[in-house]
């Protein structure tokens, strides 16, 4: 009887103790909201990365973003992609992570017309998608997040100014028919022409978006205009073309390159001198908050009445500066992937 | 002896319910990180919103968003600002309140000068600043999150251009002498300027941000120009003594008001057919995401060598352009605060 009541009481103590830690623990990891008020998915929930040309280095640092936000949001990131510069693997590849209905897609169009359709069949199926490096306007994505180009070759127009002593003649080598390429030259072109009237902009090219093209094409320039003191590669295998022309030609001294991006080519080659700044671009950041707009698109965050499927109020920001920063060889070591 | 064996296999079959439990839970609710690599603060983080004529209705959405944030995130906020529009109060509030060391300040700058140097001075103490609605681009703060004014300019433009049949006089009520507003102007003009040949802007006239004095200025316009068949206003009170002005003078169904923002007193104005159309910001999204932007940097969540302490690479996107909608009698009702 008596050892019946000490069962009893230890069955109770030890119930009232769980009880205690179930509710402790309660308290403290959940902070008492419920559930899907807190910034934390399940890992069942899948969101794809879509990129073109997808081996290259460049993609790299977004994607390493965009699974650090899949870390502190505990939920599953995929990367995909064209393998090729080829707009109609990108719409396949597109197609099918569309078929698996993903919790959402982060996306870098190739061509800001072609991917409209898909975009908005993905958007039309309930599925967000955001648009980041390489932007499609007139689709139904929710946001766009990358680089201000425009802003970004203003910024390359004040360092070569600089570098050069705000005069003499300067040449641009980019891919005229791309938009951001565009964007970086006409920023370039407003700053030089309306703030440095003793510099020069002797000539516009196109080195293809390709190493030895540019290297070509910086060669004829070189010969072309022998007084040139500086050259703007508005993306990266155009500056190490140029570096290479410029090395080769041993007008090292004279010529200031200025880059763009920061894989490992154009980092060494501003560690060694070669090209004077190149512009880094905030990728981490791109993949990162890609992730975190698609997290708050699939779950609904948003201002009461601007909820995804409310079509009238965006239910985002529309727009993501990620931002710009110049390398020097002083800085360039900061850049090196680590 | 039996008793006893019962009672220890009771003993250790609750401890290991007990740890069962515990280590259930350990990965269901933290999915195995560490509590810092996921985005929960603690109440103790106090973040603060600084404003200022701090009290009027323009700036309940954006702490809205600010506070749901907060909702999410497991921290704190406060709400501070100067009562008046007084540049020394403001600074007088920031001063205050970074004394205080707070985990972090979104502050709407009132000057994009003269605060600068109070704002310097928080983010040199390790102070994290973010500024939304109205900037300080010269200042060390780590972003901005607001509306594209020009932008918004534009859109004015098209929707003035579709309500007027692309064809007629209009005329600018808005505050020459604040960014904002200029921009908001110039965006308008561009678009007209270079789109719509057959639109004339008459006039472009202060209405001192003032419900009374913009009355005035549309009374005497409205006499020079009977012709006009438009009127842009870049803010609420302008669109609201306009709107006073177009109806007592029986010119209604002539003139068409374009106002700004959605205070109760425009969007009453929008639903009797006074005003047109008006301009919704995005400021549910400026408080929300500024206050993402100060958890980031206060918990240092960035691309490895570019955190806070790090001078060289952004932390953060720089601008982050909430967006606008356009706000017509057929949509108000979703506009009014709920």
């Amino acid at each position: 009887m008596k050892k019946m009541l000490l069962l009893y009481t230890l069955l109770i103590a030890g119930f009232m103790i769980f009880l205690y830690f179930f509710y402790f623990r309660s308290l403290t990891a959940d902070s008492g909201l419920p559930p899907d008020e807190r910034l934390q998915g399940t890992m069942e929930e899948k969101y794809v990365m879509v990129t073109f040309q997808s081996g290259i280095d460049y993609w790299r640092t977004g994607l390493k973003g965009f699974e650090d936000a899949a870390q502190v949001l505990g939920v599953s990131v995929e990367y995909r992609g064209a393998t090729q510069y080829d707009i109609n693997e990108q719409i396949t590849v597109l197609e099918q992570v569309i078929a698996r209905k993903p919790a959402g897609i982060a996306l870098s169009a190739m061509d800001p017309e072609a991917l409209v359709p898909t975009i908005d069949k993905a958007v039309e199926a309930g599925i967000p998608v955001v648009l980041f490096d390489s932007g499609a306007p007139s689709s139904r994505a929710y946001s766009f997040l990358g680089t201000d180009n425009y802003n970004a070759g203003e910024a390359a127009a004040h360092k070569m100014a600089e570098l050069i002593g705000q005069r003499g003649a300067v040449a641009v080598v980019t891919r005229p028919g791309q938009l951001n390429h565009q964007e970086r030259t006409a920023g370039f072109r407003s700053v030089i022409d309306s703030e440095y009237p003793e510099i020069d902009i002797v000539a516009v090219t196109d080195g293809e978006g390709d190493q030895l093209e540019s290297e070509e094409v910086a060669r004829s320039l070189l010969a072309e205009y022998p007084e040139l003191v500086g050259v703007f590669a508005t993306e990266a295998n155009g500056g190490v073309g140029v570096g290479r022309a410029v090395k080769s030609a041993g007008m090292l001294p004279q010529v200031r390159i200025i880059s763009f991006d920061t894989d490992k080519g154009t980092l060494d080659m501003v560690k060694e001198g070669t090209i004077a700044a190149t512009l880094a671009q905030g990728t981490w950041n791109m993949g990162y908050w890609a992730l975190m707009h698609l997290f708050h698109l699939e779950h609904d965050i948003a201002q009461p009445g601007a909820e995804r499927k409310s079509s009238r109020v965006p239910p985002l920001p529309v727009y993501v500066d990620t931002g710009i920063s110049i390398v020097t060889q002083g800085s360039v070591d900061d850049y090196y992937a680590k």
